[in-house]
C-alpha cells in the first residue's frame, strides 16, 4: 500500500522515522547510532554543544554506524549589544537568586551565552554529516549553499504554514511540521504570537502539505504506531519523535527526567520560558510555576538559558526534579522504558505494512 | 479493511462522522437533517435554546429525515447567589460599555443568564431524540438514568483522559475527545488549568482510547478525509467535525462568519473568554484583543455570555466581524463553501474504503 517516499530516498533510510535532535545531552552517540542502525534517522541535538564537542560526538556516531544520521543546530538569535546583554544577565541573575541560595551556589560569571553557529556548522560541513536539521529560523543563504555543495540533506522546523513556505523558498529539502503537542522548544520564528503558532499536529500537517511541494515530516504527540500511521494519513512523508526516544535506555536524559516522563499524564505539561527565555513544553514543576509570575521580565533566549545553567545542573545533581527542565510532549502516558531498538522494532511491527 | 464500529452500531448510522452540535444558530434543521440523511449523525446545537425552540427544531428535523440525529446541551454551571450574579452582571456591563456606545445600544436588562437544563432535557426525553450529546461536565445520575430508560445514546465531551474516565464511570455510551485544535467552547470540566487541558488531538485520542472501553470519537482539527483517516488510525471509532460544517450552505452561521473562516489561516485563532466567560477558540478580532487586557475581571460563564449578547447581535446585524464571536478551529485553510451533502460525499469518497 505504501511506497518508498521522497523522504526515504532523500535521507537514504529504510523507514521515515526520525529521532528528534533534542539538545541538552539526551542524544548520545549510542542513541543516534541505534536509531540509524535500525533503519531510521538518528539525530545529534548539538544546539548547546561547542564545535569540538560536536566533532567528537560525530566521530563517535560514525564509529557506531555506517547509516545516515543528522545533526541539529539552533539558528542564532538576534545579537544584543554588550550593554543590553549585561543588563539582561543581571535581571536574570536577580530573578533566579533565591534558587541559587537554596542550592548554595555562588553568583556565576556568565560569559558566553551562545555557541558560535558558523563554527558549529563548519564541523558539520567538514565531517560531511549526511543530514542537517535546524530550528528557530533559517540559515543564511550562504550557509544553505555550503550545505548543498556538500550534498547534505537539510531539514527545517516549521510551526505554521508561512514558516514552511519560507523554508521551501530558501531551498530547504524537507519541512518538519512541529505541532503544539511537541515537547521542548518551539521552533516558531515568524508567527504573530506564540499562542497563534500553537497549532495541533492534526491541523498543522495537512495545511503545510497543501502549501509546499517538499516532503513534510510530522512531529508533536507521535509516540507509537498509531501516531505514525495517523501522520502518514495526514499526508506526511514521515515522522519525527522526541519524547518517545527520551526515555530509551540509550538516551542521555537524566534518570530523574526519564522517571518524571514515565509517570506523567497528558495534562502535566505547560509552556515555559523560565529555563531558556524561549517558550518550550515541559512537565510543570515549581521553578516553572514560580517563575511564571515574572513572565514578562524573563530575559530573552539565549541569555536566560545561560543564567539558569548552574541551577538546572545543581537540581539534576541532587536528582531533584523541581528546578531542572523536564522537556516532554503531550503524549507522556504512551512513554515506555526500553531500548531504542525495541522501540523502533515495535513501531515497525505496528506500522510496517504502511511502508511496503 | 474496516468493519462496522461499535459507534456506528450504537448510533445506528452508516458512517461514524458526526456534525458537531454548535450552539448559536449554525445547526439549522436543514444542516442536521442533511448530514443524517447522508449517513452521518447531524446534531442540533441547542445549548442556548429555550425548551420550546428546541422542540420546534426537533420537529423540523424529524420532518426532514427519518435517520438518527443528536441534540447537544450544555451542562449547567454552578449557580451564583442573586447578589453575586448582579455584581458580575454590573462588572460585565461596565467592561463592555464602550462597545455599546459604539453601536448606540442602551444598557440592557440582563434577566435570565442560562436556560433551565432540566426543562431543555425534558424536551429531548419527550421527543425521544435518538442521541444526546453534551459538554461542560456530566449530567446528574438521575438525568443519565432517564436517558437510558428511553434508550437514548449518550455522547459526552472530554478534553483530558481523566474527564473521559469520569464519563465512562457515569455510564455515558461514547466519549468525544476534544483536541486543542477544536473551534468554539472547550468542554473542559476537571483539568487543573485550561492550558493543561489544551491537548492536541494527535496526543489526546490514543491516550483516551487506552483508558476507556467505550468508543472514542476524535474531534479538533479534522476537516477532510485525511483527518478522518488519521483519527481512525489513532484508535478513534469515528470523528466529530464542527468548523468544516460551519461554512456549508445549510449552516445558519452568519455570512460574515463564514467568510472570515473561508479566508483565515491556521494561525488566526486564539482562545478567548471575552464573549461568554468560558474559554473558546475563535478567529482573533478587536473585541477579543481589547478584552484580553481585562482577562481576570471578565465575569464567569454564563453571565458574560448574557452580557455580550446585544453587542454580538449588533455587530452581526451590521455585518461587522469585529465584535461578534467568530468560532473556528485550527483547520481553517481547509474550509470550503459547499453543501453539507457535497462535503459528506467528499469525505466518504476520500475515506470510504476505511469504512467497509
Amino acid at each position: 500500500m505504501w511506497h518508498e517516499t521522497k523522504t526515504q530516498s532523500l535521507l537514504n533510510i529504510e523507514y521515515p522515522i526520525i529521532q528528534a535532535g533534542m539538545a541538552g545531552g539526551a542524544t548520545t552517540p549510542e542513541l543516534v547510532a541505534e536509531v540509524s542502525n535500525s533503519g531510521g534517522l538518528g539525530t545529534l541535538g548539538a544546539g548547546y554543544m561547542a564545535p569540538e564537542q560536536i566533532r567528537s560526538a560525530i566521530q563517535a556516531i560514525k564509529a557506531l554506524t555506517d547509516a545516515p544520521f543528522a545533526v541539529n543546530l539552533f539558528i542564532p538569535s538576534p545579537k544584543y549589544s554588550k550593554g543590553e546583554e549585561q543588563s539582561y544577565i543581571e535581571t536574570g541573575l536577580k530573578l533566579t537568586e533565591r534558587y541559587r541560595q537554596n542550592f548554595n551556589l555562588e553568583k556565576p560569571q556568565v560569559h558566553q551565552v551562545e555557541e558560535d553557529f558558523d563554527e558549529q556548522l563548519n564541523v558539520i560541513l567538514e565531517e560531511k554529516v549526511p543530514c542537517f536539521s535546524f530550528t528557530f529560523g533559517l540559515p543564511s543563504a550562504d550557509a544553505i549553499q555550503k550545505l548543498k555543495d556538500r550534498a547534505i540533506t537539510t531539514l527545517g522546523t516549521a510551526t505554521t504554514v508561512n514558516e514552511a513556505i519560507e523554508l521551501e523558498k530558501a531551498g530547504i529539502d524537507i519541512v518538519v511540521a512541529q505541532g503544539s503537542e511537541a515537547g521542548g522548544h518551539r521552533g516558531t520564528f515568524l508567527a504573530p504570537s506564540m499562542e497563534q503558532a500553537m497549532i495541533g499536529t492534526m491541523a498543522l500537517v495537512p495545511q503545510i502539505v497543501d502549501h509546499v511541494s517538499v516532503p513534510v515530516i510530522a512531529s508533536g504527540g507521535i509516540m507509537d504506531g498509531r501516531g505514525v500511521a495517523a501522520a502518514l494519513m495526514l499526508g506526511a512523508s514521515g515522522v519525527q519523535m522526541g519524547t518517545a526516544f527520551l526515555t530509551c535506555q540509550e538516551s542521555g536524559a537524566q534518570d530523574v527526567h526519564k522517571q518524571k516522563i514515565l509517570h506523567s499524564s497528558e495534562a502535566d505539561t505547560i509552556l515555559t520560558k523560565a529555563f531558556s527565555g524561549k517558550e518550550a513544553r515541559g512537565i510543570a514543576n515549581p521553578f516553572m510555576e514560580e517563575m511564571a509570575e515574572h513572565h514578562d521580565a524573563i530575559p530573552p533566549y539565549p541569555i536566560q538559558n545561560a543564567v539558569t545553567k548552574d541551577i538546572r545542573k545543581a537540581s539534576g545533581q541532587q536528582k531533584n526534579p523541581d528546578y531542572m527542565s523536564l522537556w516532554a510532549g503531550q503524549g507522556t502516558r504512551l512513554s515506555e522504558a526500553m531500548t531504542a531498538k525495541e522501540l523502533f522494532d515495535k513501531l515497525i511491527e505496528e506500522t510496517g505494512a504502511l511502508f511496503r
